[in-house]
């Protein structure tokens, strides 16, 4: 199944599409804060959106969008601001957008997809975001997947993008993928955004069902403080300029395409979870043994979710007994004597029971991983079997230090 | 309801109880590590206990103790070592606990009920535990309430002590409790225990519903740091020796003593979560306008539970954005249209928009809410409505600050 390889040029890297980030003004700081990405044809498009009952304008109207037709041609994202709790003139700026930009690229407004983050209580800054519509329509090229990937980032420390190219029916078929993560050094931005682009024709309801379980398995397993936000947006979009036949239902082409488009949106989740605030290591959570998928990745959840586990690994503790207490809290039945523990390839826990481990071998393997160190793996990998039952899953996280603190209480309103 | 009055005594403050708490060897610190409380005659015994799928020992005991009868003469509790995960052994050390003390009370050690805290793993050290027993038993006395509150913390800072009393058929009715909450300085010391006494006569099914309901509404609503531990028990004994008229059925009197009951949990409810590692301040939310209390008491605990929230009130910024989003994440459905946020006396949001309030102000609120400072309150006050309906819920929980990340993640193993 995994017969793809890496390419370059994110979102712009499938055929029939174009892309551009630039400075509006919607930032203070003057950095990029606006992006189009443009497919040459209508695109099959699919979405998922937060579960948040406080949401962004940009949220109601894409839902809205992509109920009425699952297709569209743009995706605007802003910077910024995010146009969140902003009532009825939120709603309004949201719509003036899609309108602006539909006249400037001469496409129908309800082809455009929008998407916002910022502040919330923020509405856009319209006549910044107005006058910057020309540079926006003029700089969109075949070569922007960067440029878009830098114009969606707000407190990120750096830029998230992927693309991957397989072979189906002959023809190379492409999948890229940009996303900002959750970083909150300013007030409330919370938001997870990621569009992802497809050059292979698919028909719209299986689009969508790949879409909801590729989200599922990768950045609905990604936690760096459990708040989920108001903005939280998936926009997945299938042009067809692959010319590679159509995908209309179940199968193994199917199954190709849908495990390349989970691969790009773990890649894409893990790489948010790296960039969480004041992470030193990426910590991953294979849970094996359950009943079922659902209930491996709620262990994996949970675990990776666990302020006690993540205090842990900053401090390079390989603390066992807060993993398997972490493991028992998530809601999955399971017996405690079939539970098994292993950080790395060391074994702390077997049928329930503390082994006697080599710790000093064991903090050396945790002390050997960190983020942004040359020579050094970053990943901390945590493996739990809780029984012999074929559900597996898998989660996310990073460790919790003193900077997350720091950066999310030193903000002065 | 609340014609109740504080009274010193804690669990011995009610008729024909004894308690103690002394120094076993358990701790390597030296410090009180054993205690008891004792009725003079069987009492009803109603209990609580984690819902976490690695259980200790003790749990598991109680468990099935209290199925098979729901009375109880004694209650012993250790410190130092959890007895979790610690399988056959564990068992027998339990079982060897009930019985060597039963001995020693000349009572059927089915009336025994055991509880624990300590390291996750470690089996109890039955050698000390077994020599302390005769001193145990000599030093129980009506006076002993302080000494077994002393005796059952680890990591606590304070003890948390409390006593009610009120009139009940021209009888002076009490209820006392004493708790230990979820410090975590050492490792897997996850434990949140509480032990309460009433000199009441109520029918054990009754009393177990009463603790049941109590328990929600007060331990099962504070969160330091979301983490449920192995270990977590409250138990609770009712020995009529009051003489007040036995309560059989809800009705005036049961509710009169439940709201007495719910006040004890909620005070050392609130005092746990006062003493959550690295606390500067406790918050407390209060919910509004629900279908139901249920629904009240998620939102309230989501907030309260917020790493962003939390790491807000540390840095005393008054983030409606975070309270908002945490509302809105907590899994019950409102309309934004609806939501209204308060901070003390500021109103921060109406109708889902943020207002222009005066921040200077509300930073000054926040500043002067600090635990264990002369002179200032410690509580900072959340309060949301996000409707119009009858239900109403509230959690506590305490700031997020450079302090918890330090206790937890420099512990060597």
């Amino acid at each position: 199944m995994s017969d793809w390889q890496v390419i370059n040029g994110g979102v712009t890297a499938p055929k029939g599409y174009q892309a551009t980030g630039i400075t509006a003004g919607l930032k203070p700081s003057g950095a990029e804060d606006l992006a189009l990405i443009l497919s040459d044809v209508t695109a099959i498009a699919a979405g998922v959106f937060t579960t948040n009952q406080v949401r962004a304008a940009c949220v109601d109207y894409c839902r809205q969008r992509l109920e009425d037709q699952p297709s569209a041609r743009a995706i605007l994202c802003n910077a910024g601001q995010a146009n969140a709790a902003t009532g009825d003139l939120g709603w309004q700026d949201a719509m003036e957008s899609a309108t602006e930009l539909g006249k400037a690229l001469n496409i129908s407004p309800e082809f455009i997809l929008l998407a916002s983050t910022g502040v919330i209580g923020k509405r856009i800054k319209m006549d910044a975001l107005k006058a910057a519509i020309p540079q926006l329509v003029s700089t969109v090229s075949a070569e922007g997947g960067e440029a878009a990937a830098k114009a969606i980032i707000t407190t990120d420390l750096v830029t998230k993008s992927i693309a991957l190219e397989t072979l189906m029916s002959d023809r190379p078929v492409r999948i890229g993928g940009i996303a900002k993560g959750s970083g909150m050094i300013h007030p409330n931005m919370a938001t997870m955004l990621s569009f992802v682009t497809c050059d292979a024709a698919v028909s719209p309801q299986l689009w969508q069902e790949m879409l909801t379980r590729a989200v599922n398995r990768s950045f609905n397993q990604i936690t760096v403080d459990g708040d989920t936000s108001t903005n939280d947006t998936v926009i997945a979009l299938a042009n067809g300029q692959s010319r590679a036949s159509a995908i209309t239902n179940m199968g193994a082409e199917a199954e190709k395409l849908e495990a390349m488009l989970t691969e790009v949106c773990i890649s894409l989740a893990k790489a948010i979870a790296r960039d969480g605030e004041g992470a030193t290591c990426l910590i991953e959570v294979q849970v094996t043994g359950t009943s079922d998928e659902v209930s491996a990745n709620k262990i994996a959840k949970t675990i990776a979710g666990s302020s006690l586990v993540k205090s842990a690994i900053f401090g390079r503790d390989p603390n066992w007994g807060r993993i398997a207490a972490a493991a028992g809290r998530a809601g999955v039945m399971f017996e405690q004597e079939d539970l098994q523990i292993r950080l790395g390839n060391f074994l702390l826990m077997d049928n329930g029971q503390p082994l006697d481990f080599d710790q000093a071998a064991t903090r050396e393997y945790l002390k050997q991983r960190a983020v942004g160190e040359y020579l050094k793996d970053d990943t901390v990998l945590i493996t739990i079997k809780v029984g012999d039952r074929i559900g597996n899953g898998k989660a996310w996280g990073c460790d919790l230090s003193y900077d997350y603190v720091k950066i999310n209480a030193e903000y002065t309103t």
